[in-house]
């Protein structure tokens, strides 16, 4: 059953993503395409990176992930193919695979990557500013199809990875990070693994000059509008408002430094 | 033919929809998944109240319907699903499913409903702000494979229900409403069922200050930019402007009271 | 395997996309449905006219395209189908067919168009506002499942075209057209075919009291912030600002005239 997603920052308002589908279902017909967003904002290639991360661990063995964030679409940019265990993504080398082949907690895992060469599988006619639809599209379908990846170009283990910060437990027992993603809702989701801050102990999170004493287990341990801290639903330490924002109420965003210790200091 | 369905307020340009759907692809490969809507405004339960009871009954028979709009995710509300004749709906209990369980006209149907406390049918792994993900949609997804409703949990009888405003006929044949929804082009959909709009009779319309004097069959028999007042495709009486919105043009939304008299009074 | 497409101004907010789903999988269970577009701006008949006409042809053969922009809804407007070579459509007559019948470039193709008249393939009850569901659903479904198209309706001739302007090589070299579409990135795209623009020759663009110098081949030919001129992925030529709008840079948009003229002029 070949399962295939979408990450673009192509919006739903042009024909482009229509055309993108219409290309893998005359190469893989009644295959399911899903979408995960076609939002992200234009040439965001952290917060794609970011989404396909939290999303691909749900997806079933198998499922080829096709992410298309490229601003340099028509330069010399490569285009890749990789496999990380049984998930399969597609998409153009400039680190929006960055948290897939190195994720914040855990190791990095075994990954089999290739440069999109062949051109077999792609279509006959490749125009110069919509590889999304003439290189992408029909590589993710021919991969879903079973063509296997060793196929489609040539191995590589140098692909591009964001240079992003990095979270860190000091030697005083201190956690620091930052805020690496805003959801709709406003949520602040930080780069701090939630497996970090052990439940036994009491924490009070620093953040835009507001103390925050403790950690909430649930939007509902808070009282409306106020704000709080939790795990998040990416495993994550995050900063929200109940029924509000928090990106609203901070005033603050993407990098903002996020600074965690155990209430005994 | 396992036809899942999605109504939520999770918005499109996160990860969250793509999850869910993973969660659900994961456990019935080949389901057909149909978005209603994703852009339910936060919170708006009794938003989705209307778009679900609106859009269910074009589906065929078996449809999973889930519906996740849940500010109270985590706190101590419950998780319900329930069976309305052919149609199957998983959601939380906060009210979402008013319209279904308790029409605007007609008999309140029957209606089979248990509160979800088999965890068997959930990721083993739930978190406390994501019950969409966790929750919802493997419950929705086992129902979709034939999973029986009793199986997922404790029948219960008490559903959440909205207090909304109810329509009204009055002894001297004068019909009260309210506004109970807007769409994006401005129509101003009531609560006024068109069956009591008696085609023989002459109506008269007032809201927010303005009178109608008749009921349209259809927008093109107003000139264009005109107010004007039909029985809508969800069987209701609207309020409408030609190529306009009725919204905008009247600056007033849900909640707005509506009277509608018999012309000779 | 059933495949229908679906280009409308109904946006994603309300039910009505889902409810017009419904109805298509309760004639075709498994039916694949794809979005094109739900964003078309409402009433936006040229701009739904342009996004078919771009996304279609990469659909497989067989493919049912139901377009609905629909403003005249419920008025005298007649309901169409149509088969242009192995594609199908499903739309109001009112030109949203327009590039579809008649390409910019190339010869206007057969086309067998058939007036939507035979109520057997509609809902029993068709409500007078949304026709989406009640006619054009129903008949691209059954269109999909296999009914002739000369089942659904009476032989036509005379479809509604938009009367757009027309792109002109003048005689002395000089090429004349207009801005037909804005897409999301900004980028304005003319109705200039790509094909009247011979490699061996340099051309020069004016555009809005600007002039660009030269033909790009893609957006990475130029830095970031300047306005660029290419052949776009529609296979028209486009201006573009590299990681940036064209139609912020220049304050213009739909309408705007395009002059190309061969650089020794």
């Amino acid at each position: 059953m070949p399962l295939i997603t979408m990450t673009t920052d192509f919006g739903l308002s042009d024909g482009y993503v229509g055309a993108m589908k219409g290309v893998i279902l005359g190469i893989v017909p009644g295959a399911t395409i899903i979408d995960i967003t076609h939002d992200i904002h234009p040439h965001g290639i952290s917060d794609a990176a970011f989404v396909i991360a939290t999303a691909a661990p749900y997806f079933p063995a198998g499922t080829v992930h096709m992410i298309v964030v490229d601003p340099g679409v028509g330069s010399e940019r490569r285009a890749i193919a990789a496999r990380v265990g049984e998930m399969f993504f597609v998409a153009p080398d400039n680190g929006v695979l960055t948290h897939i082949l190195r994720p914040f907690s855990g190791e990095s895992p075994q990954a089999e990557i290739v440069h999109l060469t062949r051109r077999e599988y792609w279509l006959s006619q490749v125009s110069n500013t919509f590889h999304g639809r003439d290189v992408f599209a029909p590589v993710a379908a021919h991969l879903a199809a079973g063509v296997p990846l060793s196929d489609l170009g040539e191995p590589i283990d140098d692909p591009i990875l964001l240079d992003l910060p990095q979270p860190r437990k000091r030697g005083d027992g201190i956690l620091e990070g930052h805020v690496i993603y805003v959801d709709r809702f406003g949520n602040l989701i930080t780069n701090i693994p939630g497996m970090w801050l052990d439940n036994s102990t009491q924490w009070q999170i620093e953040v835009a000059g507001r103390t925050i004493d403790r950690l909430c287990t649930t939007y509902a341990d808070a009282p409306r509008g106020h704000l709080l801290a939790l795990i998040g639903s990416a495993g994550m330490l995050e900063l929200s408002v109940r029924e509000g924002s928090a990106a609203l109420t901070l005033g603050t965003g993407e990098g903002t430094k996020v600074t965690v210790r155990p209430i005994d200091q």
